[in-house]
């Protein structure tokens, strides 16, 4: 079992990553016997794994209450906050119980945000299921939900109490939602680890067919580089905002398709791409990386082109509402090289327009 | 100016007192010319005060937007929650924009919740224009909204960037609002401070008749108390929960009656009497410090019975839903003496019956 400390001042927890973690004695822990907890999980998961978690917490001694949502981006709203929330006063849940959120981004976010909210913070422990989630979402404290007007606009930091990491639950993820999640483990070697590209490049066919080490090393390698951003800007006063690479254009993307035609990292993936020409438009990064990328993003299986439905001008719409941006400019997360990003506040709108006319 | 700095691990912030605050050059530092601002108050405030703060802010070179919410702690609640933030959304504000509540708890509790989730967390100022909000509800960071089934199940911990508490506000202020938040002025002095209740006594008559004088000495003791404990144990893990007393036992009156026929520190005046005749049962308070506790809150105006309307029966059902519980068992904030109190898990039902039985 592979366990990564994530250090901040106020508190650290353990991120667990392995085969078969829910048998391991103690996986739970700090919960103990009679604890209370909460599992939320969503119509998809729940037939394939729920009794198999619910199983070895019921082991564990722990009384259990569970709360099903329906699948999708789009029930990542208030009203599953409300339903969530009713369902806990309505089982007199106080404020020593502990939520489970079994499941991807969508799941993790939610539970992790009731856990900020209800009864001013309870515990939360992150049992990610998707490849993205257990590389990225699960992993940092970002929690929170979408308004009609923009994604993920409400929200708080608030740190799980534990991430286990299961790696069986990627044998029955969907295809397209696996090969979603590579592009964020892509977008981490691009921002952080040339080293870690070219070992991508050369591996991507065993971990396309779920070769089992190789995915293991590939989610710490993921969890290692996000967790050291974590423990120096929890708070994204700084270089956390590097992990946004192609999330600004990709954001935009979501919004503009209500978050139903595109997944979270088809988006990003497209996003990264308009972030690669930007770059090259300032003179950052030259036509060769940026096809050595694209390369890697197609042989994967991610789209690489913005589908023609949505104009150019559509995307400045949404991204002048990104969380990034300061007084109306629009910040970009830019690759100057493969292994290394930086926060740009000042692109011109033209160059924007120009780096995405070059992806139809 | 009576300046109070509340010093937390991760923050500091200070605790202004005085009157005509607002004419003070730089009182809503750190905010600077050009800055954003959504300033926050509800219908009844909106036309006395709202152009006075608008105009200091203006003044001070800021770009302002505002929203008027109902009055009345049925508006404390997720569809104020979505309005506010729907404005924020609707108008662009980013994440360094700055949330002004100007108002009693509601507006306070409200508009510091949604600074803690807008865009993962923003900066807000309390001006609170209640007595109850400026010894209490402004300071230390709560922040919230009522479930049906339950008051403040909904928050979080966010500490305000400052505290403006502006005596003048306290000449507009209705009558019974005043003398309710005298309840907790009163809970302070038996919970912390006898030689403050001593005080209090002499000089009832004084505040009663808003001598500008005793009033700021009689705030500023509130808010040094209050200070100290929080500054302690921000998160209310061990003595902060005994700010709560008498809140236990009103909590129940409020929710029984939907937050309408009592205002808070009526309630909370009729919970610290029950909790005063549960510490008697329990030998810890003579009969003698009980009545010269009643009689001050009397002489005050406040309410030391309970309505009949309410049974002892229908009290345990909202009890059993405070926060500050634990696996069923009701935790109680009971004096041992004028100037102290205790937190006690493991008190019978039939005691609590009793002592509310005291109080019709």
């Amino acid at each position: 079992m592979r366990k990564i400390i994530v250090n901040l001042n106020y508190a650290s927890y353990p991120i667990y990553i392995d085969f078969n973690l829910l048998n391991i004695k103690d996986i739970f822990y700090p919960l103990k016997k009679n604890d209370r907890v909460m599992l939320v999980t969503d119509t998809v998961l729940s037939p394939i794994w729920k009794n198999i978690v619910l199983g070895s917490l019921v082991d564990y001694g722990m009384i259990v209450d569970e709360l099903i949502i329906p699948d999708g981006e789009k029930y990542k709203n208030f009203v599953s906050v409300e339903l969530l929330i009713s369902n806990l006063l309505n089982k007199c849940h106080d404020r020593h119980t502990t939520l489970i959120a079994l499941g991807g981004g969508v799941i993790g976010d939610l539970t992790g945000f009731v856990a900020s909210i209800y009864q001013r913070g309870i515990r939360f422990i992150q049992i990610p299921t998707t490849l993205l989630s257990q590389v990225d979402a699960a992993i940092g404290g970002k929690t929170g939900v979408n308004h009609v007007l923009g994604k993920n606009m409400i929200g708080s930091f608030w740190q799980p109490t534990s991430v286990i990491i299961n790696l069986n639950f990627l044998n029955t993820l969907p295809k397209n939602q696996f090969i979603s999640g590579l592009s964020e483990v892509v977008k981490y070697a691009i921002a952080f680890d040339y080293d870690f590209f070219v070992w991508l490049e050369k591996n991507i066919n065993d971990i396309l067919s779920l070769n089992m080490n190789t995915l293991l090393y590939c989610v710490t390698r993921c969890c290692e580089l996000k967790k050291k951003i974590i423990v120096i800007d929890e708070r994204e006063n700084n270089c956390r905002m590097l992990l946004n690479l192609g999330h600004t254009y990709g954001h935009a993307i979501e919004s503009y398709f209500e978050y139903s035609s595109f997944l979270h990292g088809e988006s990003v993936s497209i996003g990264i791409v308009i972030a690669l020409y930007t770059s090259e438009i300032l003179g950052l990064l030259n036509i060769v990386d940026i096809k050595r990328i694209i390369n890697l993003l197609e042989k994967i299986g991610l789209p690489t082109i913005i589908p023609k439905e949505i104009s150019s001008r559509s995307f400045l719409k949404y991204m002048i509402r990104d969380k990034k941006n300061y007084f109306g400019q629009i910040t970009l997360i830019l690759p100057t090289s493969i292994g290394e990003v930086k926060v740009f506040n000042n692109v011109s709108k033209n160059i924007i327009m120009d780096a995405i006319q070059m992806c139809y």
